[in-house]
């Protein structure tokens, strides 16, 4: 059967209108009135509606498509049309099928199911609607972020995941054996790597899995997660901000531009990411106290901005808001001090819209050898495990910024999700290493 | 100084010839001679030679650039003139210049060094032209494969890094512990996932970072590589054959389009890569073991093949050749037998010309949720570990097969490198896990 007639993607359904092709996929919904069923059929790239007629097709396919459960594979052959009523939908009018495997009961049904059940059940939640315009979305932000630092001649430079030292604090660190020679610890950052890069390449970017063994179990944290840092050769803070601006608008609106039909799916309210348009406010960590003083929020100054604070400060704008210049004390040991005022770091914070927190981390580095070196003993950090770090500022230092942007946070902010679990195909936390 | 004249990269030299221009780098070297000098500078995107003449610059600049170190990093104006003799070079004709330091003396000179001293200086090391050569023919082939795919309408799904259980033999494991649900491995393969993924998304694949704690010591083995692997539902070995040899023809075809400047500083020879091109050769183990046999190998049939019986075979030919249908018992529990000989695996193993061994393994994957039940007891392997796996020939089971290609491999048999050490930004061998 389905013989002579050529395999079409769903997705491609609208180049074959009045032609006779076969489709290779899964039942995903079945309605049937009379003498007519009306098949959902899925193959991974799309959904479309078959039309059975009784009276168009064979016993045999008839009974078939009255067998077929949830989930069963079939390759169907029909001719595409045109939706009576629906602009850009297509139908298939079956002739033929032949039914691979009839599914045995399909675990995940139309009906609302635990969070917990359908996390167990990942390599299947995936196959339905929701889980299909997400995973789609990601795609597309991860292709945007390449496209973007490509566009610009970054380089790509994959920095190592088995790496000796920590760059960000060591009570978040996955650690194993690395045969003879100690520990080896999973990165929680490329940037070290990427500074290092910068210096040989101009500009590049490191684009792969981090990790942190974050013990909290809130609904933005993952224990893996993708992360992108660019860094620049001879940037400073404000050249760093205008490329995080510039970045961020540039990823959301190609997703609005390509990604209608998800976003639809996943009842996104567009009109908030049609708005993610240069500029972005941009205010001192001073300034964002001053919002939190205004709006009556407990704050003591001085300290680190905390996720409800985030939430407070955004919560004044339309589009994200970069927050710049905290005190030095909250922030890492190699971010450059502001030469006018040197209490306070050249870093930045972006923080999204609607209460999803911080999305980009970034500064500019310091650059003088001293400096560095009395940071990384006050920190009370190996010297030695630094030694090539340092050496950047010994063979030619120049000035040099750059930011990281946690992929799965940008996904849930640009999806609207409620957790972070649902942005990655399967995601780990503390609780969750399988399937 | 240097104000009114913009910035510009080096890479973009052509399109401002006759204009005077801001380059931001580092000397990589300098001649002199009288009254000229001539430092070579470099920025990250290209090397451009400068021209100093004593009379055309002040005293200072003339100064500056008679104490100047290797790796100095300095800020140099100059109006872009074409070589008077080589087509697409340009120089600089130096008006003015600003130090920002002077470096110390630097460990990598032009002379041979060690390679272990090296690898000991990645981080500086980075920045010699070969290195640089190398990481942009990197940069090439991921964004070909990249693209390849996203062309292709394959949906990129991110595999966990953090895995529970091993999809290629138990031998080669890093573990670690993953707080109280006992230990997490690193993964060897995203495979697994990308069948659930195929089964939901239609045509994947995954790209990321694998990892093998290999304590082999040979020029062909890194213990953190990136390995991409694509995964088609519905489709069988011939087809993924196709695919392979389609997707090896892109990638090498565009690195030479596009990376010609970096594969002549590497000296290859680059008519070994205008030959790949479809169709590639394909023969049997059978006919394989022939031709060992042929050349007087010493050759046990039925073993798998081994490096030096790899070269053997692909020195037969000018171009990668696929070897397939191996016996089943030298092959992974989860590809399909033939059924026309259930002696042999429906699998695929590319082998690349000029001696740089196997570059991809694929297979048709076995559907039968019996079948690989049995396997998976017959490899002792814990049936509840593969619960999941398992699932995905009980709902909708469909033919469906992929392959996975090593990134690291393939940039040196692009590059030709004698040693895959050089393929990584930071590589991390038995002995090394710095910088």
């Amino acid at each position: 059967m389905s013989h002579g007639t050529s395999h079409v993607y769903i997705s491609h359904l609208k180049e074959h209108v009045g032609q006779t092709v076969t489709i290779k996929g899964w039942l995903y919904n079945l309605r049937s009135s009379g003498k007519l069923m009306f098949p959902e059929l899925r193959d991974g790239t799309g959904i479309v509606q078959g039309v059975v007629s009784k009276k168009a097709v064979s016993e045999k396919v008839w009974q078939d498509f009255e067998t077929l459960t949830q989930e069963s594979s079939v390759i169907v052959t029909g001719e595409v049309t045109k939706h009576p009523k629906l602009e850009n939908t297509f139908e298939l009018q079956v002739s033929d099928a032949e039914v691979l495997q009839v599914a045995q009961e399909y675990p995940i049904t139309p009906k609302e199911h635990g969070v917990e059940f359908l996390a167990d059940q990942r390599h299947l939640w995936l196959r339905s609607k929701r889980q299909w315009a997400i995973m789609r979305v990601r795609h597309e932000l991860v292709n945007a972020i390449r496209d973007f630092f490509n566009e610009r001649d970054f380089l790509l430079v994959d920095s190592p995941i088995l790496t000796p030292n920590a760059a960000e604090g060591t009570s978040t660190l996955f650690e194993l054996d690395y045969f003879d020679l100690g520990k080896a610890t999973l990165t929680q950052s490329g940037q070290l790597y990427g500074e290092a890069s910068a210096l040989a390449f101009g500009k590049i970017y490191v684009f792969g899995p981090t990790f942190r063994a974050e013990k909290s179990k809130t609904r933005r944290h993952l224990t893996e997660f993708w992360m992108v840092e660019p860094e620049m050769a001879y940037y400073n803070l404000e050249m760093n901000m205008d490329l995080a601006e510039e970045f961020i608008e540039y990823i959301v609106q190609r997703t609005l531009k390509n990604r209608m039909e998800e976003l639809k799916i996943l009842e996104r309210d567009v009109s908030k990411l049609e708005n993610i348009k240069r500029p972005f406010p941009r205010i001192s960590y001073d300034e964002a106290t001053k919002i939190l003083e205004r709006k009556g929020v407990a704050f003591e100054y001085g300290n680190d901005l905390g996720a409800p604070d985030e939430t407070v400060i955004s919560s004044e704008f339309d589009r994200p808001v970069m927050v710049h210049r905290y005190p030095k004390e909250v922030k890492a040991f190699y971010m450059k001090r502001d030469p006018e005022n040197p209490a306070v770091a050249l870093c930045v914070d972006m923080l999204a819209p609607e209460g999803y927190g911080e999305i980009i981390g970034g500064s500019q580095r310091e650059d003088d050898y001293e400096a560095l070196l009395t940071r990384i003993k006050e920190n009370e950090l190996k010297v030695e495990d630094f030694a090539w770090y340092l050496d950047l500022r010994k063979f030619g230092s120049v000035p040099h910024a750059g930011f990281g942007l946690g992929l799965e946070r940008t996904v849930a902010w640009v999806c609207g999700l409620e957790h972070i679990r649902e942005t990655a195909p399967f995601p780990r936390m503390i609780h969750r290493l399988t399937p």
